[in-house]
């Protein structure tokens, strides 16, 4: 064993399992696509973000469009794509004497290519928000830009060529990549065209995250976290079936816990794996979760014997949260996820997600006849008790959660995740929650998924259906692509980061109408 | 021969000459040079454009030095540099959870750490403005840039890194190249100091303008112009003596001539050579000029032969130009260009130039035995005539120039150089105009070596002497590394481009120093 210290951590690497991880690399699949048309941004207020695409002409038209000094002109590339991008550039007028100097964006959405990235003021890195300065020395030229970018839209834009020269641009071609084998993947036979869309829609985002690694989102953050992952990897089996990537990422985390033993909430993948210094409660736990969920889809075995001790340490190290009323500490620090919302308390559904996980850890210890059932049992058998009785408010008929006993929609709906009430309980709770709309409500197609998988699992899948449509076909009515990292119905400008620009439209966690609509048969 | 056709210009390429000039291309020599220290850009209202550099750590402190969002430090290469760039950049913090945005800026001046592009409002490129901008993904990272830079003061800014990370640079390492063999070159040996640095620089700046072609500036516009070249190959006699690279240029000439057989201003050398579309009467005598000097320098005769026909074909060109009463016809376009100057008139200097360049024609017809040395010295002596006839005001005791009848520095020099007047006459005329001061005075060391030049001619070398160090010396006082494009000792913020941002600091027509000093034994 391998120790690695950091001033934060002491990370405890399993080098046999960051070697198997290493040897399911995943073949990548690269394809070349054109652009598909010519737009122009025009302000819209009906539009998502006040911005709108218009029709501004045929790919074919660009070779003749002329650029000088403070022209652009945006390419649409048809569809959402992630990839690196090339295109010729060409001098028209006299011999170039001076460098060209040009700026390209990369847009998942209209509003960034219109406005200015340097007004962004959010909090997160702005070295996220996809634009290059580049200088063309030596004209006319190949253009071949190294990175990888996350778009629809590209912008290619004229800082400045001289007064004796302008340019055109000609084959501009976008290389795709991902490690998803499309031809594996079959498009949903459904009799109604709503859910054939969302399907569709919801397979082209775990495509475009299906890198190295499940990626959260190809825009950002690019990494490897493991409340996307779990989501990923459930509508993978029902889609592209890469079992060995979901394999890839299982080992991955479980090579670099720290000394404790916990998994990291995320990796990072280059120059070499780096456990992130995060470390949630419930990001850990789903390291069980995806475990249980890849051997109930795969039946391998080894891989479940090889992992168990790494994913019930996760479950023994949650359990030393639990105070003796038998309830999970709430801790005011960025403890638990849960869902983006800055006022959501996470003690309730931390301890519907405990609940969640002790119940999968108690299934795959029967499976392995590691002995801990009876255990595991038991203390499931005192957190729902302990749910109820510490939990639940009589007076108000929600769980509530944290010393303010917040009433919130994820503590409900983990809670019947859980399984903790009675399906017909569920159901009731579910159905009022939603039409009193109490307390916190969901910000994200991560929480709203949970959502909908616990109305399924409690009996409602009609209402499942409409909320899932509603939603995620929210996202659809906005012109989605591929779906979002955040949508919220009655805001549609929220982010968390301080600016919907450097929000990720094609986000990982969204993902999960194809695996809920081919799992559940809606 | 191959006709080359744009909608301005018909080239006959003379594909021999090309061939022979490839087969010159100079070797290039690279050397390594590491940081000499750490400065910070403070505001000195007694230093050029108000920014002057202060100490603020030995390069040795770069690792020690974190960088977060909006931070920057300045490295001083310790002299002007012509090279690329690499450096290595490692996180400090937690994992980096964003890409690094960065930029880079080359500075040949103070100010250009000081103030930001973004304020440039100048009329040519701000393509040419010496800034990058970086995203780099994964870290630690060794980044190499790729393109050619010109400075001696690299500033590295953090524009965005993550709350969770900041960074540090080490390794920053400059990969310098020119064509000159330093090592061909001995510094001067003088009682007077003074001289020796001006030589020092001048040299300097010949070396970091010497590339596959004699550029006329690494900043900008790294091109072969027939005016820089001229000077460059005169001093090149007495430094390098990198004859073969004069060789390989005017042969790059001669091979791309237009319908006419003129000659163009300047050559673009890459991605293929093309003649720029910019013919000027004074640049085009110069290839005769540079020839005849080339093979005074060399007496390669086989060359003289070779390229004779194209030579002289500028000579007769330019006697198109001649009226009937034997004076050069003024123009409005920019037909000749003397100087830097705005309202700087062209005709008088323009004539002085013809005779200047029949004279040498001259010499070189007579060498060759061509049988035109007759008519050659009719022509020159009607040139004169006419000079003195048309363009000598009794009045005002000074040449002038264009319907206005304009006085300039240009006109006399360029009349002096001529040989239009005795000797003494030159003398008295020179010595009148510098101490008088009138009309139109030189805007560039360009334009300032001809006065020093044409000073020494008429046998003033202690006001030659006196002049070049006042004008040359004054740049070394202002802290020049290498000698600057432009320089108005009474107007230093004086830039024909609109602003002194885009001004190039090692430019070179201005490295003439060497040679005058060196072939006048000054």
């Amino acid at each position: 064993m391998n120790i690695q210290r950091s001033e934060e951590q002491v990370i405890q690497v399993n080098e046999s399992f960051a070697r198997k991880a290493e040897t399911l690399m995943p073949e990548l699949f690269y394809q070349d696509i054109e652009p598909y048309r010519i737009v122009e941004a025009v302000e819209d207020p009906s539009a998502i973000h006040g911005w709108s695409m218009k029709d501004a002409g045929s790919a074919e038209e660009l070779s003749g469009i002329v650029l000088g000094k403070g022209d652009s002109v945006i390419l649409d590339f048809g569809d959402h794509r992630v990839g690196t991008i090339r295109f010729d550039v060409s001098p028209v007028g006299s011999p170039p004497d001076a460098p060209l100097y040009m700026k390209v964006i990369f847009a998942e959405m209209p509003v960034e290519t219109a406005v200015p990235f340097s007004e962004y003021e959010g909090w997160i890195s702005r070295s996220w928000l996809q634009e290059e300065h580049l200088h063309v020395d030596i004209l006319p030229a190949s253009v071949e830009m190294e990175r990888r970018y996350s778009f629809r839209y590209v912008k290619l834009e004229v800082l400045d060529t001289s007064v004796k020269y302008k340019v055109s641009f000609t084959k501009a071609i976008v290389r795709t990549v991902t490690s998803a084998d499309t031809s594996a993947a079959k498009p949903l036979q459904h009799s109604d065209p709503e859910l054939v869309a969302l399907d569709r829609v919801a397979m082209k985002t775990l495509e475009d995250c299906m890198q190295e690694v499940f990626e959260d989102g190809p825009k950002r953050d690019r990494r490897l976290w493991l409340g996307d992952l779990r989501l990923q990897a459930l509508t993978n089996y029902y889609s592209f079936g890469s079992n060995d990537l979901v394999k890839r990422c299982l080992y991955l985390f479980a090579a670099y816990p720290n000394d404790k033993g916990m998994v990291s909430a995320n990796l990072f993948i280059k120059p070499k794996v780096i456990p992130d210094d995060t470390y949630l409660f419930d990001y850990s736990l789903f390291f069980l979760s995806t475990l249980h969920d890849y051997y109930e889809a795969t039946g391998d075995r080894n891989t479940l014997k090889e992992l168990w001790p790494t994913a019930y340490r996760q479950v023994e190290l949650a359990l030393e949260s639990v105070d003796e009323r038998g309830v999970v500490q709430d801790l005011n620090s960025w403890w638990s996820f849960i869902d983006w919302h800055s006022e959501l308390n996470k003690q309730a559904p931390s301890q519907g997600i405990l609940i969640y996980a002790l119940k999968q850890a108690e299934r795959l210890a029967s499976e392995l006849e590691t002995g801990q059932s009876q255990e595991l049992a038991e203390r499931i058998h005192q957190l729902e008790e302990a749910a109820i009785e510490q939990l639940w408010d009589e007076k108000q008929q929600y769980f509530v959660s944290g010393e303010q006993r917040q009433v919130s929609w994820a503590s409900q709906v983990w809670m019947v995740l859980a399984g903790v009430l009675e399906p017909e309980r569920s159901s009731e709770l579910l159905n009022r929650m939603l039409d009193e709309k109490p307390g916190i409500l969901p910000n994200t197609p991560y929480m709203m998924h949970h959502l909908i998988e616990a109305l399924i699992l409690a009996g409602n899948t009609e209402r499942a259906v409409l909320e899932m449509k509603r939603y995620w076909g929210g996202m659809l009515g906005h012109g989605a692509d591929t779906f979002w990292e955040l949508y919220n119905p009655e805001d549609l400008s929220f982010s968390p980061y301080g600016s919907h620009l450097i929000n990720s439209y094609c986000h990982a966690w969204s993902c999960t109408p194809t695996y809920l609509i081919r799992k559940y048969g809606l």
